[in-house]
């Protein structure tokens, strides 16, 4: 999936009750780079200009700005290749059933191989989608939850689908964004080899290690630094301490007081 | 990652502003069923009785109102054994950054491993963590989003975290309640065999088929039968139309008449 890919899906909210809901979706849809909300007869015409909306849209704000009004959901389906309604059971006469992640594999392969659009389709807060409203998509589509218990808030749940966009976008994998502590690289194995040599000296000073009688010790101790992803300047301050542990007692006490 | 060790996971908000906030999140862990709600130093201490509150955890009014009120993160972490600094970007002196669903898979295996709880910590709505929380939680988690629109609502970051460690739980795997259709099973082998038959012989009569030059006519009608999925109860629909193209026409009509 690409940013092209994600720029073709449609988060449509058919019937909302609150402008608050609308302006929270819209900053989902912000944090997950989506920008495409489409609103179905809203129950407060005048949403973008809704206090509780704009309250809530935070840096959303464009999103809902750029918001779609639309007076039926065939108009909002009008376009799209495939369209999911969101709801959390099966119901008799409705389209097949799929978990989220399952659905949003499918519509990334969907935009990929045609022209058109993706909806995914969330109901009115209250009651979901009615069944006229589930028949007229492609796929019924279920954030999996706790039986009973299962009806998510329509902005969490449109939180949700966008993450899960979001990641089929990303790949899965962190963006770079995330990569942390640019500025100070992880060690190099010539790094980490000359520290474990100077750990074990420094052991070997204090007295706590006998490289006659090994044991497991340092492959302990490798396997520990090996987990921790050891970085560059901790591989100094690692040395330092094992310098430090080096050094004759008299030198370090001396040290410390002068410092 | 079972039940048991779905009930030792903490949700953790520190000095939450919104009581509203508190109970959004409390119908999160809800629906994903995570009971485990610990307040750290709200702004309204009373926030269970809150009307915001009470309003939006609906279904999860249970959860909000077993939440526990703790004066320190301090106190809201003792007991774990692992705990994620939920938050949107690298801190220079963090802990090592993780994308949430690694961290949600990482998590389950701790509690497979280890006694002790593992928690989620979410920051305040403006500002989220500050470093010296940040700095007493085991590890950075961070939801992939937008760089520059990284700001989740906090409800919403709940909810997304609460499904990553349901699907976790459920082992990606769709749950027994969203099998869709137990009253009517899918359609056997020797059902589908049976129908394509059938067809086979009503495109005879309606003169649409020709035996001698085929084609690959069956061929796509199978795959397509297959990709639907088909029931027992839609075989034997089609079975129905199928008997009824074969009939004489003069019969078709009479019964279509008589209905």
């Amino acid at each position: 999936m690409t940013e092209a890919h994600l720029a073709r899906v449609r988060i449509v909210l058919v019937r909302p009750s609150h402008p608050g809901n609308i302006g929270a979706a819209a900053r989902a849809l912000k944090t997950m780079g989506l920008a495409r909300l489409v609103v179905v007869a809203p129950r407060v015409t005048d949403f973008r200009a809704a206090a509780d909306a704009l309250a809530l849209a935070t840096h959303g704000a464009d999103v809902l700005a750029a918001a779609a009004a639309v007076p039926t959901l065939a108009d909002a389906l009008h376009g799209t290749v495939a369209s999911y309604a969101m709801t959390g059971y099966a119901r008799e006469f409705g389209a097949p059933l799929v978990d989220l992640r399952s659905a949003v594999a499918t519509a990334a392969a969907t935009l990929a191989q045609a022209d058109g659009d993706v909806a995914f389709v969330f109901g009115t807060e209250r009651d979901g989608l009615d069944n006229d409203e589930v028949a007229q998509c492609s796929r019924c589509c279920a954030i999996p939850a706790v039986a009973g218990a299962d009806s998510l808030n329509l902005a969490q749940a449109v939180q949700v689908a966008a993450y899960e966009l979001r990641l089929a976008f990303a790949g899965g994998a962190i963006a770079p964004a995330l990569q942390p502590f640019a500025a100070d690289p992880p060690a190099s194995h010539e790094a980490l080899e000359g520290l474990y040599r100077h750990v074990e000296e420094a052991l070997v000073a204090l007295g706590y290690h006998d490289p006659a009688t090994p044991k497991r010790l340092m492959a302990r101790l490798r396997r520990l630094g090996a987990r921790a992803g050891l970085t560059m300047v901790e591989v100094d301050i690692l040395r330092g301490i094992a310098a430090a542990a080096i050094a004759p007692r008299a030198t370090r006490i001396g040290r410390k007081q002068g410092e």
